[in-house]
């Protein structure tokens, strides 16, 4: 959450029905469990975990149970494959669930294998996971709110407002970068007063005060001393993407800070900043030794790490004699669900980082588009606060540019026009040709987990209806 | 002018001062001065040829007074090299000025070396000179009706219109691309409805009827049974692009036509559809034995052929003895320009197709942006007709995208950032690095003539200040 809050406890309404869609995800349960027993207004409400995968869910309630055990606090847990079940009489459903690493991974080396290092996103199965939620949530339980957690929050946020009357707030970490920020200018970050508002992923640092005077010539000094240095050093955390050369790169650029997932895309990845991603050099080069977060390097050690969370946490869980607040002690996790939910439900009122439609907050972008922004919450719903229009060059350059990558997703998503998905890849700055881009595509259609996207783009070969002949196979490198 | 014309004619108000600032376009200033004197409700009126280039000057202004001499019209002529002695006073002012063609073809070359095969688009110079005559305007005759002929339409009227208060309506010869299909299509134009919206030089048929009937299905079956011959044959005439390869692949992408210079670009030329104009084979593949009008032998034939008429034009003008009427006989240019002035002055009204701010004529796209439509003209002013949204694909994926490279223009130009222009050319899909970029931007402005723009962006090489190092001159073909 934001660290400028307004905070106006108006205390408990009831017990409330919370229902965790992926709730196999056993990180982001434990989280969610661990605020909730710290947020005595919730006392008595039902946690209901559904996920498609039995043993993780098994493993994820039984944690739940003994966590609020330990601490004797009133909460009661359920477990359903079913979604349906979960979702009725839902107060707020959390969704987190998503496409398999897996299978995002094996779709990455086939792009891989086409040119396209490091991949090309497709959302489409993420983006039918999140409506096909949404529309039982209209059905199941129309009042409640749908917490978005899992990628894109951006893309499925949008749809799911336009396509269902149903209350989506997403949420992200990103926002917190302005912590990195503050720290390594050496600020304590409880003085420092930060705006970021943009879209998902996407949002850039237009108010910046450290004991409400402006920081930024604070940073400008930093850059002009100090800045080398922290490059040359060796990179062990992903955090410092935020004050990476392409950060300050891309502030020298617009004149504002890219904040959070903004410096390792700086808008649409592969198109309005392709040059900071060529190849891992590049990525070394602009994001320090790891490559970023995206890199080879850096995304596997993020892998890992979650790897080594998973199977921490399922060690505590498979020993029942285990204390479970001795492993995971009770402190908040510094996620924004639990707060918003206590906003929401009981009135304990703040100004949060959420992703919401914009209708005119932000001055450029579209009513029906959904934009990250600092709102108060509070039992009568969310407020965004409105703001002064971004820098032109970030709108014109960056966000409107981003927005449109998002409306071309969804076009594609919802049309099936397998042209307009062609000429969506036509448009990242590796393609070479039409042909290449239909092979690659075909690729991906390929792959066995892609089922659905087969039988939604089968005439893929229609784009090369007027294209020169035998202009084939002339970028794959297997 | 659109065909399907609503004309009442209100008849005439009275003599008034036409300025041409420009007008040493010798074509240009005799089809206007045609027009002028076929239309009666002109008489009287003082038409004011401006220019830097007095032997022109004095051509045109010649060939002027006798054409109406020997058609026996009441109108006056005179010439001044002083722009502000031309605007004084003036009703309507007739911009038509823009950048040398050499020193465009120098540029050209210039980043042909540099990779860009066909340059790149530095509009600065020409929306650097509308601004001064938009400026000139608001100073010396406020109520004048600024008619904004030369190129780039859409940057410069949008410009103009947002800096000035001046009354700004922008003219193409385009949209007359739907008589080239009709006729293709053995239909009578006559008996052909059409609308087609957009901006400038991105303009799509969303109605076109023949006798009241859709007739895109005529379309198709000429797609289905004729147009692999039609592309056969060698192509004579520029206007054959209206129906290119490259033409029937947007439409069949987009769901549209695109129609007069749309289907040269589809949207911005070197984003949106840059795999059209690889090179002089993929030219001709989608455009024809040409390569379109713009490959290097469609542009060098249009040029030719522009000299070609002002060598006729001049070698009249210089034949005292010679008829001028026997050798551009009197009949109407078929340029909207006259009778939008008789519906402006005369309310003489029609429907045309004009360039005026959109405020809300095209939903999805701002107020403040010069969109090209249809409007309804007469002595009210210019009445849009407001009009359905575009197809989706049209607006996500080449209008909005056509609108933030206008943007982006006016940025670079208004602000004079130099990371801001070299950003805009790494969104070209032919750029290869940043310092591949910068070295080619570094040779633009080093061009003798380019001194205005070396003032602009002296700092040019600050968008280096954090790339790698050493990576310079890795693509210079010279």
């Amino acid at each position: 959450m934001v660290n400028n809050v307004v905070r106006v406890n108006a205390g408990r309404r009831g017990p409330v029905k919370v229902a965790i869609v992926g709730a196999g995800s056993a990180q982001f349960s434990l989280n969610l469990v661990r605020d909730l027993c710290l947020t005595e207004a919730f006392a008595g409400s039902l946690i209901t975990f559904m996920d498609i995968n039995p043993e993780r869910l098994e493993a994820v309630e039984g944690l739940a149970r003994r966590y609020a055990r330990e601490l004797g606090v009133d909460l009661r847990f359920e477990q359903t494959l079913d979604r349906e079940a979960a979702l009725r009489d839902a107060d707020f459903v959390v969704n987190t669930a998503a496409m398999s690493h897996d299978d995002e991974e094996a779709q990455r080396a086939t792009f891989e294998r086409h040119g396209y290092y490091r991949g090309f996103r497709v959302p489409h199965l993420n983006l039918e996971l999140m409506l096909a939620v949404a529309r039982d949530v209209a059905r199941l339980c129309p009042d409640a709110w749908l917490i978005q957690s899992g990628n894109p929050v951006f893309e499925g946020c949008t749809l799911m407002t336009r396509e269902t009357g149903v209350k989506v707030v997403g949420l992200c970490h990103g926002h917190a970068g302005y912590e990195e920020i503050a720290s390594v200018l050496g600020l304590d970050p409880a003085e420092v007063a930060f705006q970021a508002p943009g879209v998902n992923h996407c949002i850039w640092m237009t108010q910046f005060r450290h004991r409400g005077e402006d920081a930024y010539p604070l940073l400008d000094a930093w850059i002009r001393d100090e800045a080398e240095a922290y490059w040359a050093r060796p990179i062990a955390r992903f955090s410092d993407t935020q004050l990476s050369r392409a950060a300050i790169d891309m502030y020298r650029t617009f004149g504002a800070m890219p904040i959070g997932d903004t410096p390792r895309f700086g808008g649409n990845q592969y198109v309005s900043s392709w040059w900071y991603h060529t190849d891992l050099a590049a990525k070394r080069h602009w994001y320090g030794s790891l490559g970023g977060f995206d890199s080879e390097l850096g995304w596997g050690r993020y892998l890992d790490k979650m790897q080594a969370n998973i199977d921490g946490i399922l060690r505590v869980a498979a020993d029942a004699g285990a204390s479970v607040t001795a492993a995971f002690p009770p402190r908040h996790s510094g996620e924004q669900i639990v707060p918003i939910m206590n906003a929401l439900a009981n009135d304990h009122q703040g100004i949060f980082q959420v992703n919401v439609p914009n209708r005119g907050a932000i001055p450029g972008i579209a009513a029906d588009v959904v934009v990250e922004l600092p709102a108060l919450i509070g039992a009568n719903g969310i407020q965004p606060l409105r703001l002064d229009p971004l820098p032109r060059g970030i709108l014109n350059r960056v966000l409107v540019p981003k927005v449109l990558e998002m409306e071309i997703n969804l076009e594609v998503f919802q049309t099936g026009n397998a042209r307009a998905w062609v000429h969506d890849l036509l448009l990242d700055h590796r393609t070479r040709s039409l042909a290449h881009a239909v092979e690659t595509l075909r690729a991906v259609l390929a792959l066995s987990f892609n089922v659905r996207l087969r039988e939604r783009f089968g005439n893929l070969d229609d784009a090369l209806e007027f294209a020169p002949a035998g202009a084939t196979q002339h970028t794959v490198t297997v």
